[in-house]
């Protein structure tokens, strides 16, 4: 692809006006918005309303003009992102936090079956807090095992399968229909973990019938670092599981400040504590964004940007780990390299941010909304010349940093 | 009390210039910051700097730049506040998640007794997530008696002593010493709740002994609504106590994307997920504040302020549940009142805004800090008039809203 090329695209790209939407940084390509996605422009006065107005003047009011309901109506405008119910989905806490109640919850539902499953090398969290989530289960264990043997892994033991959609290293993307139902099948509850697909590619939850699934909303969707996560629990769930973070915020009446807990009807039962507001209010902002927006295109635009890098890769013979079908992924682009690291440092410098991920993944973001082909063209070509060149070998580029 | 006295005070007091740092709306005394604390005239500027500059501008890198640190750094900050050592705070998720994890925690620590005591009509909360978190631990359970009963059911079965320090509805204070003392001599661990006591009393955790605590951040502290909770782990209890909720951001080497979680060394462990950082900017700027107040200028501030309400209520007749002693309260003052409902809602018509607290209790909290001694005897004043002329009886101040 020349440069005219890539600018033909920009020219008839139906999302081409969401760009002006965006405060990116001058001399920046950003390639790490599935990581921490960009600043929309209307976030700023947001969150100066909140702050200002409604918590400096209306104070305690707010609660009642809006701060009380604001979980579940962000929740809603989340759901026709994921193929949920606008009642289905609900947000604040932590992924984390959420995939820890999921578990439980399913786990404690389920409760001839013992066994969570998951994928060795999936997102650390969702390990780490499966692990956490078993030992709160009498009996409970955790079965971690390749993606290769998964499917044989499922068993009349398996109370839940918990699969992240898409892998945050490789980008591959599991089939939802065909894996809900291989665990529907083997009569397990499906927990889909979609930090790394929501607002990346078209979602279906009802479609494929999942019971579960979590995800967090600073990646793709742009909320603002460490924003609040969603939880989507399936309607015909709503009823049968409880969190075992059974909060105040989560009580049927918490205004009758009752000393017995007694779960909330429909989704409010997983809110446990105080909603952390500002954040809410600038993860509302970025939501409205998506309103209007097409994620068919945007899944097609994901793929063009893909193609450009993947051309780039290929003409330098990297090792690309992301699938090249567009079905089989998400929205971002992997390349292994034994020099992974210092490759990505030498492309930060020189305005190209992508990110590294041991031990030797250069992860290129690819957001639809805030990327032009152009920006990707020429991202690619950054690319072609630091290894060509071997600048990637000059030592400034060998320190690693904590966070990349 | 005259307004000229009261005057006066404000002439003497050394607190007297803090109420400039706070924005606070026209006509209106609030007496409700130990609900919702005010905006301090920092905040603003302080999230137009982490949303403008350090998301937007430096995106990824502002990890790098003071984000992955800010739940220690915000902690330390917290520390002098409440008598704990700089490395054994840290803020992140809410008061009920980090009860949660240090009730599952300190129940697993103390594997041979089962029992988690408590009081009725606790804050809410505290009961119900001691209930989830019982349910997280074979073999316990949650007893809950009345606050003249707990010393009797401290016993050889008791594992945690779960206490509010001061009493959300009353006001009243447990003494933290000797609480903790009879807790210890039990072969308990003593965790406190420090949500209404935290900037409104002297705090000395480590003076007391004690070995958990945790805290709310949004009322007496100024954080914002629903900002960042904190968490305080006695140092000798660090190495030994785990975090139910084992999530990411707590493991030892987040960055190694190990599938095996390991706790992280020290305060860190009690992290899980993503922190949300616009909240966290918020509550750091609100704590800054706090950097050269003296907390026995506080209390002495507070209990004059509640002298001028007590005086107030005493000429009406009013049935004050609040401790009459300061060393046995907290920084509110609480009538019982069959109409408490339309008082508090006439007073709020007023512009005194105070809370109600089901089903007969009128809540005014008193903020030392942006409470001058004229703002509250005009409140008492206006106290008076609303019930002396049974303004109260108004229709319109029947309704009741979600949240007061």
């Amino acid at each position: 692809m020349t440069l005219d090329e890539a600018r033909a695209l920009d020219a008839a790209d139906p999302l081409a006006a969401y760009r002006a939407q965006f405060a990116l940084p001058e001399g920046v390509i950003y390639l790490d918005g599935n990581s921490l996605g960009a600043l929309p422009k209307a976030t700023p006065a947001a969150l100066a309303d909140v702050a200002t107005r409604q918590w400096g003047d209306r104070l305690i009011r707010s609660w009642n003009e809006g701060w009380i309901d604001a979980p579940q109506r962000i929740g809603a405008k989340i759901a026709p992102l994921i193929g949920a119910a606008a009642d289905e989905v609900i947000i604040g806490d932590t992924t984390s936090t959420h995939l820890f109640k999921a578990l439980v919850a399913a786990l404690r539902a389920n409760p001839d079956r013992h066994t969570v499953l998951s994928e060795a090398g999936n997102f650390p969290t969702d390990l780490h807090i499966a692990e956490g989530a078993v030992a709160c289960v009498p009996g409970a264990r955790l079965k971690v095992v390749a993606r290769a043997d998964l499917a044989e892994a499922l068993d009349e033991d398996t109370a839940v399968l918990l699969l992240t959609h898409v892998h945050y290293k490789t980008g591959e993307r599991f089939d939802m229909t065909a894996w809900t139902a291989r665990a529907h099948d083997a009569g397990a509850l499906m927990l889909w973990d979609l930090s790394h697909s929501v607002g990346a590619v078209p979602i279906d939850l009802n479609g494929a019938d999942a019971d579960l699934a979590v995800g967090c909303t600073y990646k793709y969707l742009n909320g603002g670092p460490g924003a609040p996560a969603f939880i989507y629990v399936a309607t015909r769930w709503q009823d049968r599981l409880a969190s075992p973070l059974s909060g105040w915020m989560g009580h049927a009446a918490p205004f009758a400040f009752e000393d017995a807990y007694r779960p909330a009807p429909g989704m409010k039962r997983w809110l446990a504590g105080t909603p952390a507001m500002l954040s809410t209010a600038a993860l509302e902002t970025a939501l409205d964004l998506w309103a209007d927006i097409d994620q068919h295109a945007v899944a097609a635009k994901s793929a063009r940007l893909f193609d450009i890098l993947a051309a780039a890769g290929d003409a330098l013979g990297l090792d690309c780990v992301s699938p090249r079908d567009p079905a089989q992924r998400g929205s971002h682009i992997s390349f292994r390299h034994p020099h992974a690291h210092a490759i990505t440092q030498a492309l930060i410098a020189h305005g190209v941010i992508g990110d590294f991920r041991d031990p030797d993944i250069l992860r290129l973001g690819l957001t639809p909304l805030y990327l032009s082909h152009e920006d990707v063209w020429c991202a690619g070509e950054m690319l072609k010349k630091i290894v060509e060149t071997g600048e990637w070998q000059n030592p400034q580029y060998s320190e690693r940093l904590a966070v990349t």
